[in-house]
């Protein structure tokens, strides 16, 4: 192990390549009637050939460019992943947006280094959006237009609009808080998945409460939020990285009330 | 009064000159930190300049082209309303989204000739989509392509994909009979407005089941799911046009089942 800057450049031109190809086998099964397997259990949770071939490519990809490196994805699970970098990859986030049409649904893509989230990338090929960070810089870009992105300030639960997928992903006890602090705030809407981090990096709202979420989903994302100015932590407050109950924010003092409005 | 065919290609030219018009009003004020204006009364109800501004230039349009036409507006009330053929405009329905940058509101233009939706339209600016209908036939374009578009068959509620804006919209009473119907769908999910209706228009999902419905919010696209071959009718199976709570459906089997099950 070395402890160098790691090579951004490099990274990041990995992450532009792997959402590229993502895109381009995601979107023509985007509103094409795909066959929706069952994952099995008891609650509906689809998964479409989209999933499934866009995450082989970037596999691919990657084990190409950077075969020492370790890989955790949606589909296929773990591979190496103690290596110094991880690749962490969700080829649809937002699965049930995907299946319904709605363009809110995304490709996740983030590099841990032992076990920090260093760089991340969320793309929407629907709408052509790509939204990335690392080395402490958050980028948007869409069509022509490339721009820096930063949250906005937002100090107080009463001025927040808050953004989360579903209801459905609380239990009793863990919606009756998320319940409370919506509560609180000026407005909450629903659906989003990834892309509601995204627009709270760019200033668009200001939290996104949610729970249940595994690492794929939320890794990738922590590096695009915090380099636009905001936190993501657990509802403890603690590393979000492993996934669980998540809250962002894009203001510091704000995300400090929302946790002690969660925990009392 | 007369009873000849409307001019359905003089209504639908004026409704894609009033869509390019509000388009060009609102799409630059969308995630560009417009200014909220609060409409009074307890709930937050946010309605911004782009919404005003787009109503504003479409009734002008509107009375240069068509002085004897009435308009119902979500704005800025209703003239006239009593003419043989009215004019219904929601310029931002969803306003909700647009305030968190989720393009998933759209412009809402629909044409009544004595009280019955005869043309209609949704414009989604940020993503470029149009959705609309007349005489029967229903419509979307993107970019270069434009294509009919219908319903899909789906004729029973276990394998039917739910969309609904947001619970908050019920009451107690009325999310109970929500939940009871939701639950015996395969798939619900929260989020959309209009969107959720033109998808389910366009094959992508079977039911949409709301309330607190205003006519300006319902009646421009019961032409369009109607065209595609889909079913909208309040809970009681009567009138949609006036709004209220609002049951669409692309499948006739399927609505007279989620009917019977709203309703037991």
């Amino acid at each position: 192990m070395t402890s160098t800057k790691p090579d951004f450049d490099a990274l990041l031109n990995q992450a532009h390549a792997l959402a590229n190809q993502a895109s381009s086998v995601i979107l023509p099964r985007f509103r094409a009637k795909v066959d929706i397997a069952h994952k099995g259990g008891n609650d509906f949770d689809p998964v479409t050939e989209a999933d499934k071939e866009a995450e082989r490519v970037m596999r691919e990809l990657l084990k190409e460019r950077f075969p020492e490196h370790g890989i955790i994805g949606e589909e296929f699970g773990n591979e190496n992943e103690d290596a110094e970098y991880c690749w962490v990859l969700d080829p649809i986030d937002g699965t049930r947006a995907f299946i319904m049409g709605q363009p809110l649904w995304g490709v996740l893509i983030g590099v841990a280094r032992k076990g920090v989230p260093i760089v991340g990338m969320m793309e929407q090929p629907f709408s052509g959006e790509r939204f990335w960070a690392a080395d402490g810089k958050a980028f948007y870009r869409r069509g022509e237009t490339e721009q820096t992105i930063q949250t906005r300030a937002c100090a107080k639960l009463e001025d927040a609009l808050l953004g989360s997928t579903t209801p459905d992903m609380f239990d009793a006890a863990n919606l009756a808080r998320f319940d409370s602090l919506a509560e609180a705030c000026r407005l909450r809407r629903y659906g989003g998945d990834c892309y509601n981090y995204c627009l709270l990096a760019m200033g668009e709202i200001d939290l996104v409460v949610e729970a249940g979420l595994q690492t794929y989903d939320i890794l990738p994302l922590i590096p695009v939020v915090e380099a636009a100015g905001g936190v993501v932590t657990t509802w403890e407050g603690g590393d979000a990285s492993k996934g669980g109950r998540i809250i962002a924010s894009g203001d510091r003092a704000l995300h400090e009330q929302a946790l002690k409005h969660l925990n009392t």
